[in-house]
């Protein structure tokens, strides 16, 4: 089934104990999309770049047959622009540059040919145009998934609330889930969290995996123990877009599907880490996709 | 199969955010062995209190099924006394006062009747009196588990190694199993703890779960999530009384028992967290266990 994914496309200069990059192709819907390209053949991307956007960056992404319709380029403007540098235990960083450019006054155009998606992931962005780009589909998709951060619940958090009122999962890191809940206990935080409107919650704990919580079901996965992380970025972005690309794909939302799609996009995160920015997930086979599952498998399964 | 249980038993005098307790039995020992009590019917321990440890207080052991045949009294001393101080987050805390008291000049004595022990839990103690323990035993148990802190890696850190030697099983929390290796990555931290002489490596990580490693293997388990911890001393030995009781009741050591193993100590650590000190597990039936490892069975298995 289609899938529609929105968020930033931009430029990152990344530094991390393994090494620093220049200015490498990176962001929210690069990260998805690539990501759910996997898993579903008709991706499409909304998003904007500056003119400093490269032919052959775009050329990535119809490789991966990802519908480029929807990414405008601005003639003589730039491109987002973030740069971090991780500390040595590679769960946290500082932000050392941001430039918005072309995100400062994104306005998500939606093209004719994309108004049939039913899969709508919505990157982190600012809250009002997440909610924008809601209003602006004509029919509303079968599953919609919000992904934000803390930033948004500092800066806009009226307008995230409205948002999560409209869609139908989730996803938000512990420390996120615990700011937007006033609630320390993530169970504590998913009652309240799921009251505002997600019907389904999915809390990233990095290193120590993710918690899906729905109704009054939970279920945990654990992250792929990994000899060596060598750069979390985009690690959250790429698990959103296996986690709906995998949904696309079997088409059927329900508790199951969710808790496997949970394991495909933990998979795909765990690729994401192992090189600099989109690497590692540029260049997989299914094959690799269906072996690190099986690790996964392995991982956590007993039987009692 | 029988266990033998080395540790504390002692005094704890407890502050968490919810409230604080006078002076309450806590220990190794205690925790372990009453958790272990569920699993096995022929739990033995050996430890030291003053006799300011009241009669009602071993009785608490006996109704168990517990042999305390080891525990010598000392009389005109006083029991080992521990008090903390939880922070808000429940995963730190202070130390405000410890008395070592009887434990100061603790001499493992093996009652005869315990020499034929199959299973034995060498907890959190001076490695000098752990090595000593499994001195003392005329035939070395089937499995031995030595469950260890920070605390002693950092004032008897040889002798430490020198016992690690000698054991099966390494039981450790995620921070220690970076002290004792120099490694950040668990996975590598893993490699080089199992290069020291247990053959099988759990690591605790509290609300994330425990990791299993053993040659190339490796398991994953979740904690269950909880509304409220209460109070988490003991947590630790809890999960360990429930790992090696579990084992001792099977009788067989393989990597698939282990894992249910693990199973089993998590779910009655997740019992022990609720309540203070040992006040819960002194008190579950067999149908509570079954229900709460139903519990984890949920949060975790899914089919691909």
């Amino acid at each position: 089934m289609s899938l529609l994914i929105i968020g930033s496309v931009a430029f990152d200069a990344i530094e991390t104990p393994f090494g620093k990059t220049d200015k490498i192709v990176g962001g929210a819907a690069t990260y998805a999309s690539l990501s759910a390209s996997y898993f579903c053949d008709d991706v499409k991307i909304v998003g904007v770049v500056g003119d400093d956007f490269h032919k052959e960056d775009i050329q990535e992404f119809t490789n991966h047959g990802i519908d480029v319709d929807g990414l405008q380029i601005k003639k003589g403007e730039k491109s987002f622009f973030w740069s971090g540098k991780y500390h040595n235990d590679m769960n946290s960083r500082d932000t050392l540059i941001t430039e918005l450019n072309v995100l400062g006054t994104f306005d998500p155009i939606i093209p004719e040919n994309y108004q049939d998606c039913e899969f709508l992931l919505l990157g982190n962005l600012a809250p009002q145009v997440q909610q924008t780009t809601i209003g602006r589909l004509t029919k509303r998709p079968k599953l919609i998934v919000l992904d934000t951060m803390n930033f948004w619940m500092d800066i806009a958090l009226t307008d995230l609330l409205e948002t999560l009122k409209l869609v139908d999962v989730l996803t938000i890191n512990d420390e996120e889930a615990r700011q937007l809940s006033g609630e320390y206990s993530l169970v504590k935080a998913s009652k309240k969290i799921l009251d505002m409107g997600p019907k389904y919650l999915i809390i990233k704990k990095g290193e120590h995996g993710a918690l899906l919580f729905h109704e009054d079901k939970v279920f945990s996965t654990p992250a792929l123990p990994l000899a060596e992380v060598f750069d979390p970025t985009g690690a959250g972005d790429t698990f959103a877009g296996g986690f709906i690309g995998y949904l696309a794909k079997v088409g059927t939302v329900n508790f199951n599907n969710m808790k496997n799609a949970i394991i495909f996009g933990s998979a795909m995160a765990s690729f994401c880490v192992e090189k600099f920015g989109t690497e590692k997930i540029k260049n997989l086979s299914q094959e690799d996709i269906a072996a690190r599952v099986k690790q996964f498998v392995e991982l956590s399964s007993f039987t009692i």
